[in-house]
């Protein structure tokens, strides 16, 4: 059984902990991340993760399922905390924060982690440096049924509060691998799969191109995008229209209109 | 002709004026709106949009964009403001910030702006609070060949620097309307226009659906969606597959993944 108790104090040493994994370095350190908000750590809870530390508003209104998510905390040898709204807000970097927040521990982001043949649409991003585009990605891949989101090269950290945020779950229901070009390449090449970038050089038009699964859809970096020598050993490269000014989308964007078209391909 | 002057103090009257422009309530009392980055200001520039004051940074480098949007500017009755780049970073709100920012004034919004069959497809937002998703559906719009977007209630301001930043100068180009559901309804069935909803309710496969110009193409607050009365007024509600835990999508996804799909049946 795990522990409960109440903290008052903002200099508690758990306290601090859980304020400083606001901070990558601290989250690296520790391997341990931050998550808010009920509904969050419901969706985590039921993908089978529950955080090791549990903080909870003293003022809180009762609900079951946050009553469910404390009994398995404690089960699981969790800690359970209780302690006011001001502290709650110190530690989220929230004035209103959530009545509840969690520290988990990260998971394993190495590509050994995935199999290429699990799900028929993967989404891999290069460099993508905006965590709320980062958790956009995990939200989509989630919506499409997509196995998961690779990152290649120096991207946002996926265990940001922010790309937390932004995932609205599902950086606990998507798989999460980060790994640099040159370990991708080989790993993808060791088993099945068609890799896909969105370009503007040469390309196919993104609607009638044809997609096969396992089907990794790749998106670069939110000002260069990617790479030429990426493009170039893609299997595919597919094109959207661009009727005005501007030669580029948002990339969460790009990854979105293109994971649906696969899905429409590909089906169910 | 404008003048040109040199700025050294954090103090400067004008400094303050577009330090200011940072915030809702000073853009709402004088009308003018900051924009920042050579690429935006020439896009805006080639939009026909001059900002009123440009300020640049003094150990900038020469470039000829910078150079043609200097003399419009002057030529138009401006003013060209060189300053450190210290001041700018104060302007702008950023440590590295760009080398040139522009004050311009704030366009129409009514929606007696804008005539309903001038464009295929609209983008229409309600509620939508998140800055960095406004200027998203702006960039969207302006890939898709959209008229404009045409924010119902209360959502985020079109002309916070977020907005403009994530637009990447669709702010320029893409028509902008601000109206009340209750003025919008009877100026939209006061002309041609198909109401299409992004909804979760008893609707139609967004694939399969029979999109017809102008179409407008509506999605909702980020939490809470449209609320069902507006849904219900729609001509056509479609629904996007959600194949994961989460039932819905980030809301500039949404959008973008109806707007490219009724580029592809509405055509060119």
């Amino acid at each position: 059984m795990g522990a409960r108790r109440q903290i008052t104090g903002f200099s508690n040493p758990t306290v601090k902990f859980l304020r400083s994994l606001r901070e990558k370095k601290h989250r690296k350190a520790s391997g341990r991340f931050l998550a808010e908000g009920l509904r969050l750590l419901t969706d985590a809870r039921e993908s089978g993760h529950l955080p090791e530390v549990l903080v909870m508003a003293e003022g809180r209104d009762p609900h079951p399922l946050l009553a469910a998510l404390e009994a398995d905390v404690l089960a699981a040898g969790g800690e359970v905390i209780e302690t006011s709204d001001e502290i709650l807000g110190k530690i989220t970097g929230k004035d209103n924060p959530q009545a509840v927040a969690g520290a988990f521990a990260e998971f394993d982001t190495s590509l050994g982690s995935i199999e290429h043949g699990s799900a028929k649409i993967w989404l891999v991003a290069q460099a993508l440096r905006d965590p709320g585009n980062l958790g956009t990605m995990l939200r989509t891949g989630d919506a499409v049924g997509a196995g998961g989101l690779i990152l290649i090269d120096d991207c946002a950290d996926p265990f940001s509060v922010e790309a937390v945020r932004a995932s609205m779950g599902a950086v606990f229901t998507q798989r999460i691998a980060q790994a640099r070009w040159e370990e991708f390449l080989p790993w993808l090449r060791s088993g099945a799969g068609q890799l896909v970038a969105a370009s503007l050089r040469e390309a196919v038009d993104y609607r009638t191109a044809p997609y096969a699964a396992p089907c990794f859809l790749m998106v670069g970096n939110e000002s260069r995008g990617l790479p030429e020598a990426y493009e170039l050993a893609c299997d595919l490269r597919v094109t959207m229209p661009m009727k005005g000014r501007a030669d580029s989308l948002n990339a969460a964007v790009a990854g979105a209109v293109l994971a649906y078209e696969a899905l429409a391909h590909l089906g169910d």
